[in-house]
């Protein structure tokens, strides 16, 4: 499994993403599920992936073979005309991967060789947009009512989510977010680990800072997860009993 | 779905559940899941299922009809001679109910009848007690390291009972807890739902005290609500940001 994040806020869009794979419990691996392309003051594009990993990989190394060797037959990440462009060519690129790594039967391999996306970024001349793209290769956009994505292991990382997302955060306050959110998972979910990466993108400024690192020894990481689980024990403690 | 909790504490058992069922999301309507077989200061016996609602009414039809007229070829839950012996009870009544209500295919319809249990009580002579059923029938029971069992849509409310728990809980307090649990799954997923039944067991009572249901309009479940979703709030504005 994986989880990953996306916030929209107004200040731009926010990334979280776990580095845990793995097959059965016994074998598992540190691998990257954020992958950026930037082309400075024009275009920024993160993707998000989880699912399984030869399907990720397959629709990474493509996206971005055909990025550096654009051709007549496949358009390029770095050519779409627009944000929404780029998530039909993701889609379509996820299709054409597992329709390939399929059997002929297109339900079985779909569900085998399921994965999907969040894709966010901004194109010159449009909005800063975010998407959810399905392993059927379909998508959706966020919107006010919903300025978040999650996939993967999303559940025992949404309560917080859903109680304190605020369209104000500044990209600390939503990395901080994001962080309590992973640590809830990562305490629950052995297919969820650290280290995480975090990317942030800042509306109109057409270029990404450096990602971040997390490791499970990293001071800050330690402190929020220390400090989240006094915060709710101290929480629950002052909360009133029922009469029983 | 179905949401529904025991907790083991030293003084005793906690017992909620949800009562909402659902066929679809146009077909909701409300059924108690948490079922008590009792013989004053001889035995107590609380069931809580969750799966398809069809076999969990079955195997507790069943269970309740044999209690109330023994035969020789069925034995009783009030004639167990212990809490092990009544756990294999529900699990072969379980697994009876799947075999009958099935298709040729074993596999097939044991997915498609799926229910799984949460058994515990006290029987005079042995322990205070706490298993957990599968859908195969087999069972797990609890121990100090895993003084809890969940089942039914168990994500979204199991970091608080991991980070809150403690084996010496009062009952005010562990219901507390389950109710903040609830709230959060609530808030989540649609398909698990007020009014709350809980009920709690004392050690060597032999006897339930009335259970107790809350509604969304109890001020209680409405306080907790409430409170929780502040505390969590207040909590994530005290911790530290990440230097960006």
């Amino acid at each position: 499994m994986t989880y990953c994040v996306a916030l929209k806020v107004n200040r731009g869009l926010v990334f979280m993403s776990d580095t845990r794979t793995n097959a059965g419990v016994d074998n598992i691996s540190v691998m990257r599920k954020m992958h950026t392309w930037e082309r400075p003051g024009e275009r920024v594009i993160v993707l998000l992936a989880a699912g399984n990993l030869a399907t990720t990989q397959a629709v990474i190394s493509m996206l971005d073979e055909r990025a550096k060797a654009p051709s007549e037959r496949h358009s390029s990440l770095l050519d779409t005309p627009s944000m929404f462009q780029t998530a039909r060519l993701v889609g379509e690129t996820l299709r054409e991967v597992i329709r390939d790594s399929g059997s002929d039967n297109g339900q079985e391999s779909e569900a085998k060789f399921h994965a999907s996306f969040i894709l966010g970024g901004q194109i010159a001349g449009g909005e800063t947009r975010l998407f959810l793209i399905y392993p059927e290769g379909n998508f959706i956009e966020s919107s006010d009512d919903t300025p978040y994505f999650q996939i993967g292991e999303h559940k025992y990382g949404r309560p917080i989510i859903v109680r304190a997302y605020d369209p104000d955060l500044t990209f600390a306050e939503a990395a901080k977010l994001l962080m309590i959110s992973f640590d809830s998972t990562v305490r629950a979910n052995l297919s969820v680990g650290l280290p995480l990466d975090l990317q942030y993108y800042e509306v109109d400024s057409f270029h990404l800072p450096p990602s971040r690192r997390f490791t499970a020894e990293d001071p800050y990481y330690r402190r929020i997860s220390q400090g989240w689980s006094d915060s709710l024990r101290a929480a629950f403690a002052k909360l009133p009993e029922p009469e029983l």
